[in-house]
């Protein structure tokens, strides 16, 4: 079958507050084949990834990013992997595609997955998806105190494991860091698993960061999260010396396989975590998995977003038993809520299991969704370029 | 002076060529503040680079880049470097922002020079600029007779180097390159400096690339450019343990100084190859001149374009005298020819200067670029986000 068309719904939230929360707006994409549909998304910054789908050529290298999709065959999973190799050579000098692919990729795994009616994770090889623990994934509160109320509600919720990041942590002093990181292991209670997500905040300053290292130690912090850039591996490396039982955790920013290989092999981490809608979709993130697990470096998603990213970003390393933490938005806005009617829940155990089931196993809801819909017109070259399309 | 304005002008030939020719387009930037104006370019996708600049906010690590720069003070270099860092910051999410910042902080360094009747190499700390061996850069011929004629024709025009690259070579067979490579040798001359540019035809493929060491060792072949993709960091360093007399050169894919920083590291390479327009501009190009000189590695410009890209290129290693080579177009199209009056013109030894001016010391002529000047307009959320501005 022949990709018939690619669509990109652009979906926000009314107001976009400026605070550390991705699940404020999302990029959907529809790709259609033969009669059959696939759903993916790409993160960050819906305009610009438009643009990029059908922005005019500049040269052999800078082609718009639909040109080497439209039109493409596609019957099995060579075929996926064979069209995003296109994307990257044809779109080698547009830097914002391979968070463009991203979401191509995962819709064409999707479709590819309906038709064979199996669950993505069997086409790329896992005979099964193994259950993982959710860490509920939010942001550190404004005070202390906060951060203590809201550690202890996802305990009340059951889960055994959480993750503050952003807000004002390592923004400040360091006493008000080790105040925060006392305050979400005290709501968590000592054995819940903790870890410190830093946001890139030190950038690339490894004085900065190790200041921190002791009361990440105390509190029996699992990780410490992106210290500094995705690039700045001699910081990393030279951090994980110093880190003792702290592990570093980093790659959310990996835009191609060898950013992330090359975390995996010069940065030191103990925990690679890839966001498959930013990495270059399912395709490259399974490569990093396999990577990853050659070379004893755990697999971790990154899901901020919907529960249609979340499935994306869980069958790379669905099959991997060891590697069994799955970041779990505990907070998102209602876009992401309302995105998708099946939700992948945590069971009596506390456990988060992938839909057995074709594709991805999670439709998005057209209807309620529809409300989120941002209208978008890009003219160029006197011709329309993009215009929304109808969900 | 605060940052009062910043303009984005798309430029296009009529007609974009399916080869690997960058000057078909070219994105101009010019910002206004006090009674300045400062001028610079983006490489690369110009509709993506203006998204980026004007879309709407996703989350706080994912502002455009426009709200990073606009009202900022800028009355020294170290707020230049402010600058960057802010946008990168709060654009973190946002993957075209690096190329994006290229432009406006070539802009912000032209502005300053103009403000402060100095050479932006000035303004790097370098006392002086020194002289620089332009080689003629091309594409391959589609046949060796055509390429010869070509090596033929810029020996003619006195050039001592020149590079030929991209077009069939890599994708035939082992002897069309290797009749490829004699053919610009016998052209050429046995005394011209020679280099070949793969342009990341094998990926990653050592085997591949391997097989034409032969021919490239046999015609003295200075460097092999981009064998692989910039990432390839593996590819890279085993090639380089293979190469023998001939030195492998890559970079210009590099859109921040970590990757760079990476290349020098790991990658085994003798040439670092930077494009200002896309690295980040004129501060992270110095960081990176800086780093590669202090670890025995040869700094180059990557330019194809115009002469005020060329200028922005020639600034970060204008006062590093041994790293004497710089890529210099030869046939750019009427685009990149017509945008600047003034030219870096080789004298009668052969060698180009840097303008002795304040600023890049090149200035676009608006009148001549009226002419190709693309209409642009972006709507988004009820807003008109981008307006082609008037030149």
């Amino acid at each position: 079958m022949k990709i018939e068309t690619i669509d990109f719904f652009y979906l926000s939230m009314p107001e976009i507050l400026d605070i550390g929360d991705g699940s404020q707006d999302a990029l959907l994409v529809r790709i259609r084949a033969g009669n059959y549909e696939g759903w993916g998304e790409c993160e960050a910054s819906p305009l610009v990834s438009i643009a990029s789908l059908v922005c005019p050529m500049s040269h052999s290298a800078c082609k718009p990013v639909q040109d080497s999709v439209l039109g493409q065959n596609l019957e099995s999973v060579e075929d996926i992997a064979r069209i995003g190799n296109l994307v990257r050579a044809n779109s080698l000098d547009l830097l914002q595609a391979d968070h463009t692919l991203s979401g191509i990729d995962i819709a064409l795994w999707d479709l590819l997955g309906k038709k064979m009616e199996l669950p993505i994770y069997n086409l790329l090889g896992y005979p099964r998806a193994y259950s993982k623990i959710p860490y509920a994934s939010q942001l550190f509160g404004d005070t202390p105190q906060e951060t203590f109320q809201k550690a202890q509600q996802v305990r009340r919720q059951g889960y055994r494991a959480t993750k503050f990041g952003w807000g004002p942590f390592g923004k400040g002093t360091v006493k008000m860091d080790e105040d925060q990181v006392h305050a979400a292991r005290e709501g968590l209670g000592k054995d819940g698993i903790l870890m410190i997500d830093a946001g890139t905040v030190w950038v690339d300053d490894v004085g900065a960061a190790s200041l921190r290292l002791r009361v990440l130690q105390d509190c029996q912090v699992l990780w410490l999260e992106e210290p500094f850039v995705s690039g700045a591996l001699k910081s990393y490396k030279k951090l994980s010396t110093l880190s003792g039982s702290v592990k570093l955790a980093g790659g959310e920013g990996c835009h191609n396989y060898y950013m992330a290989q090359q975390m995996i092999d010069y940065a030191g981490i103990g925990f690679i975590q890839i966001d498959t809608g930013r990495a270059g979709g399912i395709t490259t993130s399974k490569q990093i998995a396999d990577y990853a697990h050659a070379n004893g470096v755990t697999y971790v998603n990154h899901t901020f977003t919907t529960h249609l990213a979340l499935s994306a970003s869980l069958q790379p390393y669905a099959g991997l038993k060891e590697d069994n933490l799955c970041e779990y938005p505990v907070e998102p806005k209602s876009l992401a809520v309302e995105l998708t009617p099946t939700k992948i829940l945590p069971d009596s155990n506390g456990q988060i299991h992938l839909p057995d089931a074709p594709g991805l196993g999670i439709m998005p809801d057209l209807h309620t969704i529809r409300k989120y819909l941002v209208d978008v017109e890009i003219k160029a070259k006197g011709r329309v370029l993009y215009r929304t399309p109808t969900l």
